[in-house]
């Protein structure tokens, strides 16, 4: 059984590919006291639009830099999809010498394609190892599995990738059963770690015939990532007395360590939900690492993914009938409830006044108010919306969601969805579109709002301890200011509040 | 199948058992939404001498307070080795209308004491669970396997605990049968996740017919954690429809990962390789949570007692034959390299000096001083020695090493352990003990330094990617400060350095 590290090439995602020298020298050195048979360094790539570092292309000084430092063999990995016969001249030739294999990421539809890939790579002297995604879902390729033996001759690994990191070890199984029935290449196998199930699942497949796994330190690599290499080697350890050096071993560990405090790779809930539901990583990475979103708007947007909730079809445009000059806004904070009373008592004494609740939250406390209301649908909001007014029959809001395609989901309760319009755009920010906030202060513009009173936006206070919490409030802290700076509609609580950017004016003020 | 979660009591570990009351509050009132059918909030147990917080004791009042947060079956646990049957009324007799199931943690050993406290809780009316340990070694204890018929009619559950989170899915299966042969019981498992293997095991209990599993949030839990709640629940729903209700998971979720990012449990290579080798992880988790030690030292001692390195073999104490008014130490820092020769100018100077080396990187450079010379041995040093000086038969130097019993481990070379001595005992300070630093100064004082010089103590640069140098930084830091304040002999450093609390007097200086 061979061990394949791509710390490099895999961690990349997080960092574009750029790492600092130290690490990489820490890495390559520390490597050369390890049981570790090839190292995958990174892509070779024809130029691409947005930013992509060092190791995306690999120019020539860091082949030659590297294969200085390291005494292991060494490999790159091009993108099917990207590359055709044509290129392999310009990205490989300059391999030969420092680079032994040159493994290829496809997607199963493509493998006809990748095979004359392959072909050439193999003319060129390289050893070939196909990376084939999406295993989970093989089966349903019927051309993809009966071209698996046009492999045999080609193709010195050929690589099952759990893609979406679901995989169980009956599946993995199932699988190298397929394709040991259909080639005689020797098998790899690339885990993801969504579900902690990596370890489990490369000891499965070594114990069914695989002569290669990929691991990764720390398991640094996309979305949730790897198999991790010291997980992997300490098994092995104990396991069968595979020598390992655990100075080298914690030498690079913490060297990686110390990076992952920063980017946070590794398993969390919506990569698991991802993960076991064979759901795309991609949008899920960038949502967890962006931080615009709290995990509850991802679980609840993989949710919807996984239910395949029908909130995507384009509703009518909200097109408000009567122009508002005065518009309160509510939101979910204890505040709109305590101070209900004088709330009230304001909107009484303004002028054709109407209502928005950014969240129901507090929309029952709110309900026998004569003024008109409006009601933000963002995601789950509309369970929400059922189990404040139980019987919606009576509902005599309106209800607006956010601007179509909505990727976060959106639950329309049948009751209401001949009153549930969606906006048209999002005009005051390009971010945090699908949040309550930017859907309450979009609706007051198209309302005509000239002013915008906030009640119930009582924001983080220090002491509490709930993450989601804290997330919300700087969201919401963003799109203040978004909206200050949009020169709209003058803005400003009428409760108390703990955003600092936003003016208070208070609802007792008004009263005297 | 059944599901225990048991977060407070186990993530307690972390906290001394104290948890924010917001926490508690999101805990309860989320897990109320969830699929989970018990929940064991804490220990109740007779005074401890150390400090142990509210779930360690859960007075009546926390008991009152959850049953009214909490529409699950609740549980308490007592450890069988401090509680004995005439304990019970005290302990229990409060939890009647509160606490549904009383668990037992217990070693193997144990058994029989264990079912007499068993039938007096069992005649109070608890359900009762049996939380066997150390069930990597059930073959061991003979007695034990012949006694478990007797759990019959006594424990409602009986739980394989996996203790040093080593144990892999084909050793469940064959606990399992074991304990199946012997009594009707139900079972249950509580899985750690050094090896990240809970998961995995758990799905393979309950295939093999356990009745019920333990997790806990995040896995909060001691040493490596436990199965994860979240991934039980998520790969629960997407294999077998179970419900759940997402928004409520990621919220008592989210709350605990801020918990997380404080106190940082979870595994790590350290945890993987106590696992992996059925070590005990007490020692491990102190080490980890403490931070005194850099991962690379944990590494070493527990290879040491994976290897039963025989290290601690009492060695003669050090007693120098003679004393030395000036002394030199020579750390591991490039400095010492590259101002060789101005030290080396300046030993000449000095009446009756000697060089102790903290570490052996440097030491070759200074092996043509003609002054005595002493080499500090920790852990690995001593391979360092050898191949920093190939042939160790003209070593004309003295090691010393730190007092017995030395827990990290020592490696003495067989060519010079005629001339390995022990220190009596380290007098300025009582932690890091093992450190090559604390080791250097106790032997200066031993040596009756007045003055001391330290050379290549370069200490950390912010551009320093290494956590391990940072480690070893700060604990140097201390040492320095812990030395300062015991008023022993002068200090200073003769190179330049980056320690902040460590004065100056460049060994230029004395050249002029």
């Amino acid at each position: 059984m061979k061990i394949l590290d791509c710390t490099l090439r895999d961690g990349g995602y997080y960092t574009e590919w750029d790492f600092h020298q130290e690490l990489v020298h820490s890495y390559f050195t520390s490597f050369n006291e390890l049981p570790i048979d090839y190292l995958e360094i990174g892509y070779r790539s024809n130029p691409m639009k947005e930013y992509l570092g060092e190791y995306f292309y690999c120019p020539d000084y860091v082949l030659e830099k590297v294969k200085k430092l390291s005494n292991k063999r060494l490999v790159i990995i091009l993108n099917e999809k990207d590359v055709r016969p044509e290129h392999l001249d310009n990205l490989l030739s300059p391999c030969k010498g420092f680079i032994d294999m040159v493994r290829i990421a496809l997607d199963p539809e493509n493998l006809g394609r990748a095979l004359k890939l392959a072909e050439g790579i193999k003319r060129m002297g390289f050893e070939v190892g196909f990376n084939v995604m999406y295993m989970s879902k093989w089966k349903q390729y019927g051309n993809f599995l009966s071209q698996i033996k046009e492999v045999d001759g080609v193709a010195d690994y050929f690589y099952m990738v759990d893609s979406y990191g679901g995989v169980y070890p009956q599946d993995i199984k199932e699988t190298i059963d397929l394709v040991k029935q259909r080639t005689s290449c020797k098998i790899g196998f690339h885990g993801h770690n969504n579900l902690e199930l990596a370890l489990i699942n490369s000891l499965t497949a070594v114990e069914h015939g695989a002569a290669i796994i990929d691991a990764t330190v720390t398991g640094m690599g996309r979305g949730a990532g790897n198999l991790k290499t010291e997980l992997l080697l300490t098994a092995l350890n104990a396991k069968e007395g595979k020598k390992v050096d655990f100075n080298a071993l914690s030498n690079v560990v913490d060297a990686f360590e110390n990076l992952q405090k920063h980017h946070g790779w590794g398993t969390n809930l919506p990569y698991m939900v991802s993960g076991a539901n064979s759901l795309p990583q991609k949008d899920v990475m960038e949502w967890v690492t962006r931080r615009f979103y709290s995990f509850n708007s991802i679980i609840r947007a993989l949710n919807n993914q996984k239910e395949k909730v029908q909130d995507n079809q384009k509703l009518p445009v909200f097109q408000p009938s009567k122009k508002y000059g005065q518009v309160i806004i509510v939101g979910g904070g204890p505040n709109a409830k305590l101070h209900q009373q004088a709330v009230k008592e304001f909107i009484r004494t303004l002028d054709n006044p109407c209502l928005i609740h950014a969240s129901s939250k507090n929309a029952a406390n709110y309900e026998d108010i004569s003024a008109d209301q409006f009601f933000c649908l963002v995601g789950n909001e509309g369970h929400r919306l059922e189990s404040v007014f139980h019987n919606l029959s009576h509902f005599n809001g309106q209800c607006v969601l956010p601007p179509f395609p909505r990727k976060m989901g959106t639950y329309v309760p049948a009751a209401i969805s001949d009153k549930s319009f969606e906006l048209e755009s999002i005009t005051f920010t390009d971010r945090l579109q699908d949040s309550h906030t930017a859907l309450a202060l979009q609706t007051a513009l198209a309302l005509g709002a000239r002013e915008i009173h906030l009640v119930g936006y009582d924001g983080y206070q220090e002491s509490t301890i709930s993450q989601l919490e804290k997330n919300l409030s700087d969201e919401n802290e963003f799109l203040i200011d978004a909206f200050k700076k949009s020169q709209g509609p003058s803005l400003h609580s009428l409760t108390p509040t703990n955003y600092k950017n936003l003016p208070v004016a208070s609802v007792y003020s008004y009263l005297v």
